[in-house]
């Protein structure tokens, strides 16, 4: 264990924040040597994680405090917008991983149309990879930024976009029903994301417009080879932690399964189940897994597919880490939690 | 208050037998003078429920320790079959409400179909009513015999019957994803129930092929007027109550809610929210309220249309005693709970 | 049903006031015609609170924007040493519960010392009866305002003012260990309230200074005949709903078992169980009732009494209508939920 | 990474064995080569439990169906009065780390007294060590067997052995209100364990007799040097994983927060927080941390402690495994999960 590679968590203070901090500490390379959290700076990390304080990590400073030039590696976990900024200004020897929508979209003007705000490195854009590590692991080891894909999007593109590029399904009929844990909406004092507010109750929100939607457009147009608007609602789970899909396609259940299953039979990170299981978010709990189930609807030529991982994990922090191991030919699975927290 | 309508509760250590006594001791006419519960005969209800304490209660007995013509009301809570076999030797003055799936289907052979037990009551069958009350409120209130309709059904059927009535949507291309708290699956100590198995975590089950897929068909073909199979996915959530569907239709958004608020203006437990509005199921928790939402689809001319209950209440024991009211002439809304407890 | 009593809720939007309005909706006499919220003026009571959208209530406003003698009867949920200010201007003919602790202490000083402020209605204190009903009846009957007692204290009041009466137990040696779920600290949009950081856990706070000591001592001392002072630790559970008190006394169970049985045998919403019976905080939930359960402790001499109510209704809202039925001579449990909300 | 160490797991479809799985395969040294449970053997694990069937495991099979001598270590998570029986047939070059309460009595006669069972290998019960690290490592590092403690007992004795030792306090009147999360009562299919059953909700359960007494008293008598006979009352708390203990003493804080800061400093696993801090479960979770708070009462001379672990980690399988470590010479925190999984 050398951990020797100068990083930097930018964004320390949030969930996905503390998920960094918790796989990177136990990991074999990635010595976090900057935490940045602009309303928390001066405190130390256990005071705002308590969880972490037997840890020995540098105290929170604000991002303008830090030299970039002092990291090999930067995770930017920030609020949409900050990284394009903070990208302009990045040295050639510092590579990012960034969780934010800011460098999702491969034309700028999608950023603008689901985000509302003009993207601010528009010319950097070109050169940054798109990091789902499963499809674009080539462009994400050469890159200097990978932009991580939204948790959402991640549980709903492992299963379709194989599907798709095979033209096993009806691209025009689509329907992706999803839920998620609350830590997907952050750590910020709202009362919509109150104990109170949250437990024992379930409901769909962003019905009909919701900001993954053009990042999933994107990618499902991509495979198909032509474009591919989903039919996507989200909802709020009572649970901190997960994402499950369930997805309604036009095509036969096994040839789908056949597809998934040899597509990703060497992928550390992907787990498709055998024909009719299905998958639960509590079995990958902490894991950079995504598990997949494929059934057949009663309907003839329908297939309901199940997709979960967590959120916070391989929709967050874990892939950001994957993307980084990467990035840095350090072996893609290195520190990698796989061993689901259960019960 | 009278409460001289003498009542028993048969299958009373389960929760619908539970929330069937909550509600009931609180209703101005109904009388509990008999209690039954096979496995827990001998017990007080105190016993079996603690919370119920309180109430002057009788002991439980077996059923067969009964004169049925000692009730007025039968509510029946009992496992698939039994009620059957109890139906046939009903006495006249008695009326009965079942919760059970026992006489739900008009037609016999589809209660072989999905339960896979011969009818043992054919020739009642003809004479029962099916108990949605905002459709069937003629003939329950002329009946013998009301069959509640399954949770999940009527989640799903109070928004769809009005519109396929209409002709609003395309009867091929519906998909019901659905999600229920833990009640629904009863009281059994099963491994698959236990809080760990439960909590913080989410999960399809019965994915192509569940029970109520049978009610849901016959009851949407009737109002389709022609033959109606829809995607129908349930997931069991980590709450005690509540369920939610969210509904994909082919039909226009305005159109469906216009129909929607006319059809339910009057109606005292179906409360249409407004446009684009999305209702929860804490919001209905421990209430007899239908709750629905109408939103357009971002693909022009889907829509997608949200609904939520309380499982126990107006997808149980709520809607069993709105009919058993019915049945007996008491004020539909009598004794029934409307405000929601939240939080 | 009249209806016809005059009423409102200040500080509606928060959980008590939610509670409020709850019970009164399902109460024969108060009819709601006055609500205040400061910060949410100008919104409907459905904005507020969608579980409560079914309900015809008036719109929110600010409490200067009402002439108090529209009143007959306000109940106050505000944030402590508001509803001081307003006792002053109260109009003659109208009387007011009050939910907070601006009028629990009979010595201004001890209001001073534990809440930080100076009290504003010295003058008026000595008329106000403290909300304790099965203790207080009579002062409740006749006075213009109550003073609901806080949540905590009627837990552990409950069991521990008999047999401090009775010089059962060691009033130098009461040790009170207790825990709550998260409504009892508010709707407040704070970190430490989200669901993410309440649930799955469990914690100690305020140990060894807690704002409900002061009140516990005062009625404790009271009781006793002597200073009592209580070790006492309030603990959050990852719950929306209860108090349970678990309390370590230097006294014989058997007799402390007597004493309470014989004590609460006619109070209609105090249950004490079976001798070394246990109550559960869900099996109070939404109910008016407190429940208490006494055993002995392995070590002779000693008893361990648990307690548990909800701390919304017995501990808040309900214990506010129970003190208003009392002071307008209503019946005093006239429209109070006895039947626990289980599961 | 050499993993050559012929491990087994009996008892491994419970929550502790699965635990023991997630841990052991993550460390260096461990290779699971027997998997025993005598209900599902002929089952995969990942039948048993889902979330591990990414893992490379034998198949279940029944303990007799093994020859014991081809193991290097046994962890045994059996019923109670299974271990013992084991035991005798062990061999020399094999050894066990046992999670039940077999071998935790050092006079068998407490064993009977509060298992109620004779116990079965008395002529071994001399030369097992006691489990818990922190003050038997000694005698752990040369034992064959090791008995894990207990984990309300594990909870309790890492704050109280070093103040007892040091007499800072008085031994007849400790106060130990515990809480726990459900995982410890097992997967047994039961009602009380349902979900309906135990979230939100909170109860006290075992009071003035609970079998972890007879092993605390053990431990603290042993460390004041006096019989010592503490009131313990444990509670089911509403989540998966974590105990928390709140602890009354007469006894000066600053004297015994003092004594546990400077006793604990070198120890990896258990965490001193600051003067008056407390810990919480959550910040524990999935972790082989015990955390430990001390403020002192408003009482003078009195204390209140409080004590966090996970159940399941440093209260049983994380605590076993650093038994194993100690006892094979592998480096006492290898492969040990510091991290907790929050939120």
């Amino acid at each position: 264990m050398s951990k020797d590679i100068k990083t930097a968590v930018f964004g320390a203070s949030g969930y996905v924040g503390a998920e960094l901090i918790r796989i990177l500490s136990g990991h074999p390379d990635f010595l976090v040597t900057g935490l940045a959290a602009e309303r928390r700076a001066g405190e130390t990390y256990g005071e705002v994680f308590p969880q972490m304080r037997h840890l020995d990590l540098p105290k929170l400073k604000r991002i303008k405090e830090f030299d970039l030039s002092e990291f090999d590696m930067i995770f930017a976990a920030l609020p949409h917008g900050v990284t394009q900024k903070l990208a302009k200004a990045l040295p050639n020897e510092t590579k990012l991983v960034d969780c934010s929508a800011d460098f999702r979209f491969r034309d700028p003007a999608d950023y603008k149309k689901w985000y509302g705000l003009d993207h601010a490195a528009v010319e950097t854009q070109p050169s940054v990879a798109y990091g789902l590590p499963e499809f674009y692991r080539e462009q994400i080891a050469s890159a200097q930024i990978t932009a991580n894909t939204g948790c959402y999007v991640a549980t709903a593109l492992l299963p379709l976009i194989p599907i798709l590029e095979r033209q096993l399904i009806d691209p025009s009929r689509i329907v992706i029903d999803a839920a998620s844990g609350v830590t997907g909406a952050g750590r910020g004092a709202k009362e919509a994301l109150l104990y109170t507010e949250v437990t024992d109750g379930f409901h769909a929100y962003g019905v009909g417009h919701h900001r993954h939607m053009g990042e999933l457009d994107q990618e499902l147009s991509k495979a198909a080879g032509m474009p591919v608007t989903p039919s996507f609602t989200p909802h709020l789970l009572p649970q901190s932690r997960g994402i499950l899909a369930t997805i309604y396609v036009d095509g036969e259940a096994e040839a789908i399964h056949a597809v998934l299953a040899s597509r990703y039979r060497q992928e550390p990170f992907v787990d498709v189940l055998g024909f009719k299981e299905t998958p639960a978010t509590r079995h990958v709990r902490g894991s950079n897994l995504c598990r997949i189930g494929v059934a057949p609807d009663r309907i003839k030529g329908r297939t309901i597919i199940t997709s979960a991982l967590d959120n916070l994990v391989k929709g967050a922090s874990g892939q950001a880490i994957q993307n980084a191991n990467i990035m840095l030919n350090l072996g893609e699975t290195t520190g990698l939690p796989m061993g689901p927290v259960f019960p």
